[in-house]
């Protein structure tokens, strides 16, 4: 690998890390500052980015390990880390963007029932197309034609279902909401693109691997740090809607 | 090992790693959520996890040194780490089913002075035959044999025995302790299918460790992180049943 691609990679892998270990620490912190009833949304938000946080030290290591200066003979780089990485955490950025509606149990666990299995059904599908294992001769455009059908199903819940509770937030929180799912859209859309420039990179796998690598790794700080942020500010404005004692102590003036 | 082996074993491991780590850190933060009479119980989870959490560092870095790139010489798998982890950490499991119930602290005791040693026995029997030691020439169906004899106990008191003072939960609560006594049964029942998997391998002991191996490890994310995770749930439906005020400080509306 090229100086310049191994650099980029670096220090693309070290930002995931720096970002993901202190949004969990801020937000674990940061959850005394929203009502009781938002705090399960700001924790479960750094839990998503703990458990990126490990994984971001994990590939870290095995990438030096592959290509670094003191690379061990026969390691070979772990595409694992990521699905086991997302297998755990897009369902929970689902329990998050639910849970901070606050809106009924009912209606959460409705939403969250269905949520859930296509979160981790859209992980478990598309792991076997990019790691390149040979499944019963599934090729791995069909594996990420596959993750694509629980792909659209979330996002017609998101924008189609979900859309009928907004009715009830104030209108601040619901553009927020609004600006919250275009992010979970725009990031969620870089993991295809990157899946699929690994695909095509035969006889360019260098390049295949730094644009997969570098595409993951950008996505994921937006859509788990800045996601994560947003559910607090979130948070935060509903809590001082709800209570104006709360929002007394936590701004000064209006 | 083969390579396709290797990577399965070694993404267990480390998907039993950040399960166990973060259910944990997620335990000790949530257990504000819940009111005082269910921290116990709570606490007690997250300490099940986090002991998990380091024998499975430890059982990652024993198994790279065996079959990793970097293996070092004479090294052997200590399969020692699992029954000294279970040793702690089933007990505590039952002590975790008991406290959540919030029953007396009389009926309390007397569940606990009988599991507890049973659960103790249970995996002191059982190692022997996983690790393949000779005490007196006892076979490893014989060990497994003995170890069951407690399980069936443990079985016997948790259906029977805990069943008498089911009733007066309220019916949400009773459905959900029923589950999360299904959840133990089927993961519980794991275990016994592993170790057999094990005995039988001679001739393929890398199907047999792999077999093994990764049984273990999804009945131990299942049997701790998912079970102490329905332990904080039920936790929080007893909390909000308790306090009018607590639910409504938790949960908007209804």
């Amino acid at each position: 690998m090229s100086q310049t691609n191994y650099l980029l990679v670096y220090n693309m892998f070290s930002l995931g890390i720096a970002s993901m270990l202190f949004t969990t620490i801020f937000l674990i912190v940061a959850r005394e500052r929203v009502l009781p009833r938002y705090r399960m949304a700001v924790l479960v938000s750094a839990t998503v980015t703990g458990i990126a946080a490990y994984h971001y030290f994990r590939m870290f290591d095995s990438f030096n390990h592959v290509f670094g200066p003191d690379a061990i003979e026969g390691a070979v780089y772990n595409v694992g880390y990521r699905y086991v990485d997302w297998f755990l955490t897009v369902p929970l950025l689902l329990v998050e963007t639910v849970a901070v509606l606050a809106i009924a149990r009912a209606a959460q666990s409705a939403l969250l029932v269905r949520l859930v299995p296509a979160a981790a059904a859209m992980i478990a599908l598309g792991y076997p197309g990019d790691a390149g294992l040979d499944i019963g001769g599934v090729s791995a455009p069909v594996w990420g034609l596959l993750s694509t059908i629980p792909f659209l199903y979330i996002l017609y819940i998101l924008f189609v279902e979900l859309g009928k509770s907004l009715g009830k937030q104030s209108k601040q929180v619901q553009r927020r909401i609004k600006e919250l799912r275009l992010l979970l859209l725009a990031t969620w859309g870089v993991y295809p693109l990157a899946f699929i420039a690994n695909m095509n990179s035969t006889g360019f796998e260098e390049q295949g691997f730094v644009l997969r690598e570098t595409g993951y790794t950008i996505a994921d700080i937006l859509a788990k740090c800045l996601f994560g942020l947003m559910i607090f500010s979130i948070a935060r404005m509903k809590s001082a809607e709800d209570d104006k004692s709360f929002a007394a102590s936590e701004y000064k003036g209006k």
